[in-house]
């Protein structure tokens, strides 16, 4: 590792976005999915599925008074990993094991906005949940409804499959947002009181255990960030170095022994600094990486961040969608193998790109290198854009490259690709972690070091920091065009990203190119002007990807294009693209020269060559897919 | 229905197959599969998974003793579908709840075999399973190894997920073949006497049961063939007009109002005669259809023989991969949606082509339609073949049109597709069905009526009938010559079936067609030489079937080729045939010019034309694949 290298991520306070593209997204979080998720967790939304979030909390709050005034509360099953009215007791726990996390996120989502938007109609909703969490915690600082409320005597034994530790993670960092944004303690105070539980039990030289579904390593270290508290960045470290040592501790909870082929699902199979490839688990991967990442810089850890980078490579070279989606396979929402990307049967899930872009920032404080941002670009302008509907009130959980409607209702391969975006899940993990995404997207855009400041992301935003104040005005997802005024306060370098699909850009000023970024020497204020040429581009994906063999996708900028039935009719895999597809941009649409293989319906027939009428294809942007009701979608079209 | 038209198979005992292709496949069955099932059968097979076959009609002979001296036997649960050695008390019944089944299956394969090849050894193994068979009969009749041993109780509560009317139904039609054979009652009895006591509980005017997987239907009507029972026959028809129709049957079983749509799986959901298309589970739906036709024979019911056309056109031209595998998903082992075929992640069990096979061969008797016949010589040379390992010791029960040996292990979506054939497995129902059709394809071969004798496959035999004694002597697999030696004893209309692969033939004799066959009209004894032209073709798939969009399939007479690993090398789908492939036939191989795309690992890149080098390409029959270790395999290939 190369300390001079290292940077840290400019923070909400120090950065103010006004963009054209992003403003308005983020804006819809503000007023439209915060609120909506305010309801969706009170079970409020008419003909949404039931989240059961602060229902649990009210009823673990119950069981807490009744233990306070020495009662003795029921005891319910906790034995599986959701629980509905129809299997659970109505007094007893419902919905997901962790359930818990989505007021959490939210909270998260909350104290982002009020960093730029104070509203203290919001900030005391958040107050109300947060005086409803604080009251569902146990004296010792214990804070998880399914336990709580159904089985106080099993804390903590089945971390492998229970989300307490998760639950907590997403605690802490909700607790974290909203002091930072309000200065209000007592989320932060409950957080604290738990990690201080969570120390006691599984801290240095404790209990060996490690959570299953991993958060808490990130949040334990973000807590140490906060309190300079030595003892929560060793616990973080304790469950990123014991993973997959031997014996499991998965093992031991079960009592039993296995080969601990089944934690690969976990990335407990074998130690961190072994992992080379990314498995199992996509979410808990990229969350587990991230927390890695983390910890590699703050004990400047070689060996940790050596891991971390084959991962990485694994991820970027072999096991991700054009589209920036990751875990190919819906069998354990899991990475698959190498290369193995089908399109219509991705699973792709939206936390997983979320996971994705955390760990690519956390890469690129580390070390100079655009790639990082490059894959976080690819995976925020496609797949985290495209999950939310323009309204902020539907959401893909999954998302394919692929999608025939009736394959989805009757091939039960094809059952969790959903056509169009869904109201709210049960299982609500994405909509509440892309308002939080979407809300701290600040933290995403510059690092800097002492004599660096990188900008990773091109959104137009005003940025206060020791070494300039910057406003950046971007018309990047358009026609390429930035300018970036530099009011300096002391000379420094500003590193520019030059992304990974330009091949030729104009800048103002003169710069040196390395590791992918321009580095520009600033010794007075300026601007400069940085104009990337956006080119329409096919694309073509390695031909070990089965699926996609004598096919190409189109992109321009940053933005992965698709086809859809509603432009260009049913049968989409009957369309060819053209050698010279003579692309035409025209109001966000791509035109193309294609053509379209006549219909047979004979299924088997002495082979003749195809006959083709001439078309012309149209391209939407992938983010926009899905939105004119059900219909063929595909990324790749054959050449 | 024009009753003219119709007509009977010819019964083994007026056939004897001597062919230079097929005598060899029958003989394996006999010597080698038949001895390796009996062994199967009693858990002696090392490395195999166990039947428990034999042991669980031990431990019901054991109870229905317990009975006759007055005991109480002892009760377990009968809730699963499968009793491992894990879940089950070690005097309880173990394994899969149809496991009777396979020891009818194999004592119908030996009845066959014993009507060609008497064998006295074979026959008194035989006879020692029927006597522990019929030592588990319940005084009423009753037999079923899982609920006698477990609980007889709760006898015919669960007809929807149980198999006690589908064991019947193999128990019957193991008894009829044995009996014919043999002439050796005490099975054919013993099935009686069960068939009794179903057609009193469910027979006309009775309980308005049937069976959640068919099979009964056709063996209540080879019982009433064999005895003249109206009863057998009627409650056969009680079971098939009675399906589907509501209020449903399984739904007053269970308790419950249901929809019916998950009925779908056992063809349920609505009533026969209204089914137009293949739905379900596979094996059951062609079982079911099967009878269906063999009804709508007897009865001349057009109606139901209108559906019987319709669930045909629909698999046929729809639902059938090239190589006559059915039931397109391993949800359910179900046919999928229309045109819904895909390579790798195909199902196509092998015991629902031995359906299909049987379902054509009822149709071909109601109607002269060389259709069927073609349809069922597509599967039976190409899937049934290349389910049985040559030497009769592995069995494919899943038979993909594209293999890759990363994918079954690394892919849970891919976890069913074996890329070489199984030992022996615990749900075992291909291997014996296997022998069962391989040691009476004598049945399959030709059809009569009064006046027209129909060869429907070309396979070196001879038969005698009353119209004349026949030698065919068949090279039809390798140069397409048949001859065919007539000693006439009465005139009347020889009817060849002209192969649907086959665009030019040479007959010696004066022909007509109609329907896809070559009417003779035979007046004095001859010999008839056959000529079929046997081309290497290329073969198209509807461009509605996306997984074969720009591919092409090479098939020579009745065979589909597909080309291996082991004579191309790895990544199969980088492969393009010539568009003037020069298909050159040589030992059983077809040879064809190609080119190769180069390898390129870099995931994503601009797109560049692809960069191929001049190969040649080698085929294999489809049958034969799979035989030289795990490799790569693909029936289809690009063009």
């Amino acid at each position: 590792m190369n300390k001079s290298e290292f940077s840290s991520h400019l923070k909400m306070n120090n950065v103010k976005i006004n963009d054209a593209f992003w403003s308005g997204i983020i804006e819809t979080v503000r007023k439209s999915v915060i609120p909506y998720q305010y309801l969706a967790l009170q079970d409020k939304i008419e003909g949404a599925e039931k989240s059961y979030c602060i229902e649990n909390f009210k009823k673990a709050a119950a069981v807490c008074e009744k233990i306070k005034s020495g009662g003795r509360p029921e005891v319910y099953p906790v034995d599986k990993w959701h629980y509905d009215e129809s299997n659970a007791d109505k007094n007893a726990f419902h919905g997901w094991v962790f359930q818990d996390s989505d007021v959490y996120k939210w909270i998260e989502a909350v104290g982002y906005t009020l960093m730029h938007h104070p509203d203290s109609e919001l900030e005391n909703k958040a107050k109300g949940f947060i005086k409803l969490i604080c009251s569902a915690q146990l004296e010792n600082g214990y804070l998880d409804t399914l336990y709580i409320i159904n089985d106080r005597s099993k804390i903590f034994t089945n971390l492998k499959d229970h989300h307490e530790l998760y639950c907590f993670g997403h605690l802490a960092l909700g607790a974290v947002s909203f002091y930072r944004a309000t200065g209000d303690r007592k989320l932060f105070d409950a957080a604290c009181r738990f990690a201080d539980l969570i120390c006691d039990i599984f801290g240095k030289d404790k209990t060996e255990g490690y959570p299953g579904h991993e958060i808490a390593e990130t949040a334990l270290i973000r807590l140490y960030e906060e309190t300079g508290l030595e003892k929560y960045l060793e616990t973080a470290k304790c469950f990123i170095d014991r993973r997959g040592e031997k014996p499991y501790y998965f093992d031991k909870e079960r009592g039993v022994t296995t080969s601990g082929e089944d934690y690969r699902y976990n990335q407990a199979h074998i130690p961190v600094r072994e992992q080379k490839e990314a498995v199992g688990h996509a979410v808990r991967g990229v969350y587990l990486y991230s927390a890695m990442a983390d910890a590699a810089k703050i004990y400047c850890d070689d060996e940790l961040f050596s891991a971390c980078k084959s991962i990485w490579k694994n991820i970027a070279e072999r096991k991700i969608y054009i589209t920036g989606g990751i875990g190919a396979t819906v069998h354990g929402e899991a990475f698959s193998f190498d290369y193995d990307l089908p399109n219509d049967l991705a699973y792709a899930e939206t936390c997983a790109s979320i996971g994705l872009v955390s760990f690519a920032r956390e890469m690129s404080k580390i070390e100079i290198n655009s790639d990082y941002a490059d894959v976080a670009e690819r995976a925020l302008y496609n797949t985290i854009l495209s999950a939310m509907a323009p309204d902020g009130k539907s959401f893909f959980y999954v998302n394919p490259l692929e999608v025939l409607p009736v394959a989805s209702k009757s091939d039960a391969r094809k059952a969790h690709i959903k056509p169009v975006r869904q109201k709210w899940f049960g299982c609500a993990c994405c909509p509440p972690n892309l308002a939080r995404l979407f809300s701290s997207l600040e933290e995403y855009i510059f690092t800097e070091n002492d004599n660096t400041l990188f900008i990773n992301q091109y959104i137009g935003a005003q940025v206060n920091c020791d070494k300039a104040d910057i406003t950046i005005t971007s018309d990047y997802t358009n026609s390429g065009k930035i300018s970036v005024f530099v009011d300096m306060k002391t000379p420094f370098k500003l590193a520019l990203r030059i992304p990974g699909w330009c091949d030729h850009f104009k800048l103002s000023e003169s710069y040196e190119i390395r590791n992918g970024y321009a580095f520009i020497t600033i010794c007075k204020s300026t601007e400069i002007d940085i104009q990337f040429e956006m080119k329409t581009k096919l694309i073509k994906c390695s031909n070990r990807v089965r699926a996609n063999i004598g096919k190409a996708a189109v992109m321009r900028g940053p933005f992965v294009y698709c086809v859809e039935e509603a432009d260009n009719g049913k049968n989409l895999h009957l369309l060819r693209l053209d050698k010279e597809p003579d692309f035409r941009f025209d109001n966000g649409m791509i035109f193309a020269k294609g053509i379209r293989e006549r219909e047979d319906d004979r299924l088997y027939a002495e082979y003749t060559a195809p006959e083709y009428e001439k078309c012309v294809i149209k391209f939407i942007p992938y983010y926009k897919w899905g939105n004119r009701g059900e219909n063929e979608m595909s990324v790749y079209i054959r050449m």
